[in-house]
């Protein structure tokens, strides 16, 4: 039987970063790939000793099906928490929680956008977000990001030129994959032009509390007072991100639809994950865990900042992230990342092809994205200095 | 600001069915609605021992970033449960884990099914899956069900008359919500019946394992040579329902599209509870607890029909399941059991209106769902004298 797959799915591709996991299996692989956090971070025998207790003293809680907006505690726990860190959270708002901070980035995209809408993206972003947006037929226009954050000037330029626009999406601070961070002042000319288009912001927010000097910029969410702005939030880069959980705040009227999606999607998400996370939040000091895993991030960036300007040709540039997980890369000389990262793979080492974050995918591109969160400091060295060879032989080719 | 909701979402209501939950969590009432599994029967003292454990001895498998396809033992443990008991997996065939048996119905839906394309689907039918297909667009066929299964000579005739069927939806197994089982001979048909009209099968079995009797019915996939055949299992029905855990066994080429899209829904299943299926399914003996959980069901099952025919008006009629979890009950006399619903409500008992399984839900529906699964039997029996009355005073009333 020929099996024909839909419209919607039929061009997509899986995420180049998904399929460089494979390799990163090989334990003599050095990844700079992927966006995991730092193992060594994971709060581990705080959960085991709350998951013994929750299985043997609340069994039905723990085990049984759960309500579609999500685990109560945890819900209201989130909620206070986004409301005194981060002004999050009106009148005219709810939150419901999601299997990861994924889930309310594709939910909310089902519930709001037609096959043929599009969506604004910044370019280079995220490719979880771009391939669910990709995934409902949108059609993906992209704005170019600067050192302090999305280029407004050409945003403008482009609502004005495209009338099906349906949202904006961003991720203000420290961007993925560029690791920049925008400026406040861009922020609030990014919500006025949104406002004034009729154009729904989705801001994805990740990384908010990994500032290496632990100083928070003003999220776009916390001057909403039109009630244009979906928040994305997630536990993985600040818990676990097995644990699969995140949180969607925004509109009630969209939350409403976004629930009545879940319900089609995964019934609920899984409860353990669900009350390790409130339990964690009630029972221990999440806060001192995140000074903790700042340190370790700026230490990683640090290392891997040093080593690439040890090891890498002086015409290479790079981003100085002041926090997050990622440095963006640009080799110039029209160089093509994603044959290199195939010559980085022969000296086992892995990184993500700049390629993979555009509008097209299509494109060759010259820039590549490197992670410093997973690996140890002599792993990033070590992988750093082979990269730098590959770069090398690259450019003496040209 | 006006939200405009996704063609595909805006006249989509939430599952009636989630909402009476929020009725069931008053303890007063007695819910007669969900698809709860008997909590008393969760091996909880297991599961702490093996979550205490995993997360103490390995907290990167357990915490970090999984594969999209499933964690490998569980995958690799449920293809061999599902080689050895029903003779499902074929050379072309895959499997990936979900997070439960919803999620592979919608994602199947999702890489399968265009915007107006049809789903055939029994008539009554699980309103989770139905809302999937209405939530990607889908024009939903109904076929008549019979104390067999579903007539395959009104199915014929639907496949005849439509051209744009993309797939047909069945619960051969303790039908949700009839409970009734499509015999062995109506499976074939039907299989040769999809063949012949070159249209797909997803066939839906969570409640397989649970005949009172042991004996299993052979599933449609298990005759499947001809790579037809889609096949959604779940844990919530055999381990608890609480963990989010299910399997989608289809042809590779279109599991290998489930892969990307589950990538966009939320990246990977939630690491832990899949690390809890699999060990508990290597470190105790699951079957054993199949077992105790038939012998729960069949009793509640037996308590109910008995209170049924002592309290319930005499030409009340309504199926005698041999497993699952539901009874279905038809009224007759142009009775509205959705009005019905409402005044049993007042009587402090809940069950889900016929109407709610139904292609054209806004239809009024004499038939309704009993689940007997989640209460004790003096609950069971308590709940049925309550009904009683509420039908008597409604068939008084005509």
């Amino acid at each position: 039987m020929k099996y024909e797959i839909s419209n919607r799915m039929s061009d997509l591709q899986g995420s180049a970063i998904r399929e460089i996991f494979k390799y990163a299996a090989d334990p003599e692989v050095i990844s700079l790939a992927g966006g995991n956090p730092a193992p060594e971070l994971f709060p581990n025998e705080e959960l085991s000793k709350i998951a013994e207790r929750v299985l043997r003293e609340q069994p039905v809680l723990a085990l049984q099906y759960g309500i579609t907006e999500g685990y109560p505690v945890l819900r209201e726990a989130v909620k206070a928490r986004l409301a005194a860190k981060e002004n999050i959270g009106r009148e005219g708002d709810d939150l419901i929680i999601v299997s990861g901070g994924q889930q309310g980035i594709e939910l909310a995209t089902k519930v709001l956008v037609n096959e043929g809408d599009a969506v604004v993206i910044e370019e280079p972003s995220f490719i979880g977000a771009t391939n669910a947006f990709r995934s409902y037929g949108a059609e993906l226009l992209g704005v170019p990001v600067e050192e302090d954050g999305m280029n407004i000037d050409a945003l403008e330029k482009v609502l004005s030129e495209h009338e099906n626009v349906k949202m904006i999406y961003t991720i203000p601070t420290f961007q993925n994959p560029m690791g920049v961070t925008m400026s406040v002042e861009k922020r609030h000319r990014l919500y006025e032009t949104a406002k004034r288009h009729g154009v729904l912001i989705l801001e994805d927010n990740p990384y908010g509390e990994l500032a290496f000097d632990g100083v928070k910029t003003p999220t776009i969410k916390s001057f909403d007072e039109d009630g244009i702005v979906m928040y994305s939030g997630s536990f993985s880069k600040i818990l676990a991100p097995g644990l699969r959980l995140g949180f969607f705040c925004a509109p009630k009227e969209i939350v409403q639809k976004v629930v009545v999606a879940k319900q089609c999607a995964d019934v609920h998400t899984a409860m353990l994950p669900q009350i390790l996370a409130a339990e964690f939040l009630k029972e221990y000091d999440i806060d001192a865990l995140i000074v903790r895993m700042r340190a370790n991030y700026a230490h990683k960036c640090a290392t891997m900042l040093s080593a690439m300007e040890q090891y890498f040709p002086k015409d290479v540039s790079f981003t100085r992230p002041g926090g997050g997980l990622f440095i963006w890369c640009e080799l110039g000389h029209g160089l093509d990342t994603l044959a290199l990262s195939k010559e980085a793979v022969k000296e086992k080492v892995v990184f993500v092809p700049g390629n993979t974050f555009m509008a097209d995918i299509s494109k060759p591109c010259s820039a590549l994205r490197l992670n410093y969160s997973t690996m140890t400091d002599e792993r990033i060295v070590e992988g750093i200095r082979r990269l730098g060879i590959v770069f090398e032989k690259a450019l003496a080719a040209k």
